[in-house]
């Protein structure tokens, strides 16, 4: 497993980016790649950046470094925000979007990361590179604070599909536990059903049967069974793969932002509203900062479309440099685990336990 | 409306209490009602108390103020919190909080209180009480942080119903909206659908159908119908009312729980590592407290089982006086109310609109 991993980091990486995508792009894009070249300068990497040519080269100017890793395609049209997925999958052929996902379709770079308009991102993904052979369908999936500390857990899926059956939620198990092992570096991970109670009859029969099964099997499984699991066991850290339908996840995930946005408005009103906090904060600066770093989304934002053939990261449309570089090493983990060899294994392995769905 | 309010007021409510449900019990109870004694002292409020004789004798010695306003009734059994709601339901007849429901179906007394096993708290309650003449389901019903301050959203339901239909979801508007403007006092609440985005076409059909629906009659509703909200609105305070099913409902709630709690030892691990955090601490008592006051679940957990012939207040089971204190509250809001006479009026009112889908 070890010269595997050697062997993949010995060959260079290829990476293809959607320059235009995203609030602060072009700007946040490039910042991203030179943070990322700067933190990884013994790592053979190139970019294949794809956006208008004209503002490619200003911003490329600024970072000799970039310059030195990357190749720029010039891309005549770009995908904006308000974009419909409806209207634009079948006529985006000119935009940096479109072409950098399809230069990974040709096999010319392993991943793709935009900070672009989410819908059509997925839906061109999913389009041109298709979806994995043994897989039923791609997930979205995403780091999430749990258990104090540095602690995530990995969640799938967070909106790519509302409702699931027995068969893609067992797929989403089996994806999120590779992740969690090779990306997330969670050796054997506990892996749970999100659920609505802990007793087996709770739930619907999808997931009642769903959880029968892999009961049946758990010594055959490549991690560790734990069963139905609740909304507080996620940031409680009992659990490190969480497996749910896009419609559950998407709004976990969206009511954890909002309660930790909250959480900070209080803390924030409270000690402004007192003087002697006002006084002492100075003293508090390295706390708060450490506090802030510890729930700092943009340490582990990013959404991965996990399930097709080449991987597709996605960052917050106002993603900063931080944040692309930080998608770009998502990408970047993907590639040097040979994620998707380990999904093809892993596919095979579980297939008669899979067809008894 | 005004003089309505006085004329209850001025009658004797009359509250029936399951002494013996909750891990703290009977001693929270008793300090529960006591308090909440305390604090109404002009209140002309009388409880009827089930439970074992002896203990509540016991109790009732310490808390003369309770002893002058309770009715005590001797119930030989009582539901445990492991009971399986499928095997106590025909066998319950002489625990104290069937003995305390039935009190309320026979007319004696309005309200039930409770900390007992949820579960079958809700399954008596549904079976002795039965579901009002024009609303489909009863839903489970609570208070959210949502916007800061002492700002909350009534969010309905939390796990009465796991798959809802467009009439189901249509009545918890209704109920949500009624239990928003009397025991909220929020006057033409913001009301939304959770959906994972705003736009019409998100979410399953039957959202989009009621949600159309809703927007076509606007003008006629007793709520500001804002559409589609998402996980992070609640918390955001852009909506006060927020309808869902009961397997959504429930994720949400746990997960904002889950949540604060990880928030909260983020903060306590990173101060407890900060010398100087740990020295000037003392001085920030005052501020630490006023968070504290603001995020304590004991000042709005307490969940109600609205839609039945009676009301039925259930809170944590590890609910001590305060908690308890609570809850009694949200018993005698709803009766000063006349909660159940508005639903009345709303469902005649609405009918019409109701009968489209």
């Amino acid at each position: 497993m070890k010269s595997k991993l050697l062997q993949n980091n010995m060959m260079q990486k290829i990476i293809s980016i959607d320059a235009m995508g995203g609030d602060k792009a072009p700007k946040s894009v490039f910042g991203g790649m030179n943070q990322f070249l700067k933190q990884n300068r013994n790592m053979d990497i190139h970019f294949r950046v794809f956006g208008d040519e004209h503002q490619m080269m200003q911003w490329a100017k600024k970072y000799p470094r970039v310059l030195k890793h990357a190749t720029f395609i010039h891309a005549p049209e770009k995908i904006k925000g308000t974009d419909k997925v409806a209207e634009v999958l079948r006529t985006s052929q000119k935009t940096s979007m479109y072409m950098a996902i399809d230069d990974v379709r040709a096999g010319n770079s392993s991943a793709i990361v935009s900070a672009g308009n989410t819908g059509v991102l997925m839906a061109l993904s999913k389009m041109l590179l298709k979806t994995l052979s043994g897989i039923s369908r791609p997930a979205i999936t995403s780091m999430v604070p749990a258990g104090g500390g540095d602690k995530r857990a990995v969640m799938l899926d967070l909106g790519a599909n509302l409702d699931c059956d027995e068969k893609t939620l067992f797929d989403f198990a089996l994806m999120g536990n590779v992740y969690a092992h090779t990306v997330g570096k969670m050796p054997r991970p506990r892996l749970g059903l999100l659920n609505i109670g802990e007793e087996e009859t709770k739930g619907n029969e999808t997931l009642q049967k769903l959880n029968k099964l892999l009961n049946e099997h758990k010594d055959e499984l490549p991690y560790e069974y734990i069963g139905f699991v609740e909304g507080n066991d996620i940031s409680a850290g009992h659990v490190q793969v969480v497996v749910t339908d896009g419609w559950t996840g998407n709004i976990v995930l969206k009511t954890i932002e909002g309660t930790a946005k909250l959480i900070k408005r209080v803390l924030i009103d409270t000690f402004k509203k007192s003087i002697i906090a006002i006084m002492v904060s100075f003293l508090l600066v390295h706390v708060f900062k450490r506090i802030k770093n510890k729930m700092d989304p943009r340490s582990y934002a990013g959404a991965i479309f996990l399930g097709l053939r080449g991987y597709s990261v996605k960052t917050h449309g106002n993603s900063d440099a931080l944040a692309f570089c930080n998608a770009i090493k998502y990408a970047s983990d993907l590639t040097s685990a040979d994620f998707n060899k380990h999904i093809a294994e892993d596919v095979l392995k579980l297939a008669h336990i899979r067809e008894k769905l």
